[in-house]
């Protein structure tokens, strides 16, 4: 067996988005899950991305990826258009409307892993249809740690491969609607115990400026968002979060509990800056030591 | 100087409630705000009671203060009828709606403290009218930490008299949206810097099952709500905390912020366990031993 060049996987969508809040709006910026979610991993560890884009996807946005040093060999460029996507922002932030989708590219999209990938230890199944996810599950050789994230319209559309996928993951990472979306429980305890009887260990629930909470079958986990006095951009926030969480993880080489609550604080950490600007704009600029700072800084508003 | 017999004054509403939930209905029950927050501080503090009831006031109310040790010498019983409110939960148990509000005896309610209330170290202003308020902060002799609630209505009605006594008071709590709407900012951060300006130490924002947030000129504190599998009726949770945080800190004595991280804990516990059943019927069945041992659960959930 080589050793692989990469530390963690993940799989998912890139769009180029156009984006509009009560404040500003952005068109035609960086965008997607993988993105996102490699973007915030490339802070600790050795990230490989699976995606796709089309032959108009702008060089400036694979040099951006490449000054995060993320590793773009399982990246697909194909003949057509880039998936895009738009999307509207209510006052307060609080609702978002999609305005438009075009598959494009993304409608043929089979991900393929690199030898290398598939040897990397740890995986994330960023949201893309679950027959997709399945399907990068033959490929890889016995991961040691698995995150599966998913969307609403799985849940309604293919709730049968969706459930079969997350049976074979460690953790399972979903919004708060979506939780109650798939289980018909209200609270966040109970749908998480329905959650975890599908097979993860982990049940891991976003609630955006709310937290997030950890889930298993023995204790849960109270996790806080750091208190932003404004922030410019949600779109990627939690895929951001799993990115940074399990950069993290992989970082530390672990898998167990006290090693996942840590990496949730990085991920938490990345994502709360990740949202300070649009697409990745706060991320490029960001370095180590100040998401050192502000975990330090998050800890002590934390402590009992 | 009389040495004070009670350590914490509570001043506000008692109601006789008919409250609806999804899932039952139950009428004429024990509530209103000093209620429930003298029953949550009586686990920690000799409590006296300021507030208003009519001749109509069953005795067996006020047997089920008397049980929990809670001082009466501050309670008004009055020729009339008591305050009635009846509400309804609607699914989810996210919006209540008003149904009838009848003042009768509290209509004309003026807080007058008993001599020993007066030199109470620790005076809760809970949810009345900011000039009944007011009246109660002529009557006392410098407690060292008051605190004060209020509500959307008297910052609608009578914001001036509202601004006058909050800045007498260390610290004033507000649910999320009485935050933003007191100060028109969105994000609690921002709500809660203006409202620092009008003189208190410490803003205390609510935000129901998502936990409070503690703001002070240098820092903030977070704190999540415990997690709850199921609850009947969140009716009188703000004021449950709140009097379980104020009970918990005369008990330790201090003032400092240390003292009200973890006063903040026990009144967030309390608060959890009070939802659990309407009225006063669950917090009238607990001991001071079931407390501790959620706290030490919670403090496990929350450890990072």
């Amino acid at each position: 067996m080589t050793k692989s060049t990469v530390d963690l996987t993940i799989v998912g969508s890139i769009g180029i988005d156009t984006i509009e809040t009560p404040v500003e709006k952005k068109e035609e910026i960086l965008g997607g899950s993988v993105s996102y979610a490699c973007a915030a991993a490339s802070f600790f560890a050795h990230t490989g991305m699976v995606g796709v884009v089309g032959t108009d996807f702008p060089q400036e946005f694979l040099e951006t990826w490449k000054n995060m040093s993320i590793d773009l060999e399982g990246l697909q460029i194909v003949e057509g258009k880039t998936f895009r996507w738009s999307g509207v922002y209510e006052e307060n932030m609080d609702n978002r409307r999609t305005l438009s989708t075009e598959l494009n590219v993304f409608e043929t999209f089979s991900p393929e892993l690199p030898e290398d990938y598939r040897e990397a230890p740890y995986l994330f199944l960023g949201n893309i249809h679950p027959a997709l996810q399945l399907h990068v599950l033959e490929q890889v050789r016995n991961p040691e740690f698995i995150l599966i994230d998913t969307m609403d319209l799985w849940i309604n559309i293919d709730k049968e491969d969706l459930v079969k996928v997350i049976g074979k993951c460690h953790m399972l990472t979903l919004n708060e609607s979506e939780a109650q979306l798939f289980t018909g429980e209200h609270t966040l305890g109970q749908a998480a115990r329905k959650l975890l009887e599908l097979g993860p260990e982990y049940v891991l629930i976003k609630k955006g400026g709310n937290g997030s909470t950890l889930f298993t079958r023995a204790d849960t986990f109270l996790l806080h968002a750091y208190p932003l006095e404004s922030f410019k951009d949600p779109t990627g926030a939690g895929d951001t979060f799993a990115g940074g969480f399990m950069g993290a993880l992989a970082a530390s080489g672990r898998t167990d509990k006290e090693a996942i609550r840590q990496a949730m604080v990085y991920g938490s950490i990345v994502a709360s800056f990740g949202v300070e600007e649009f697409s990745l704009d706060r991320l490029k600029q960001l370095d180590r030591d100040q998401i050192e700072n502000r975990v330090e800084t998050f800890k002590a508003m934390c402590r009992l």
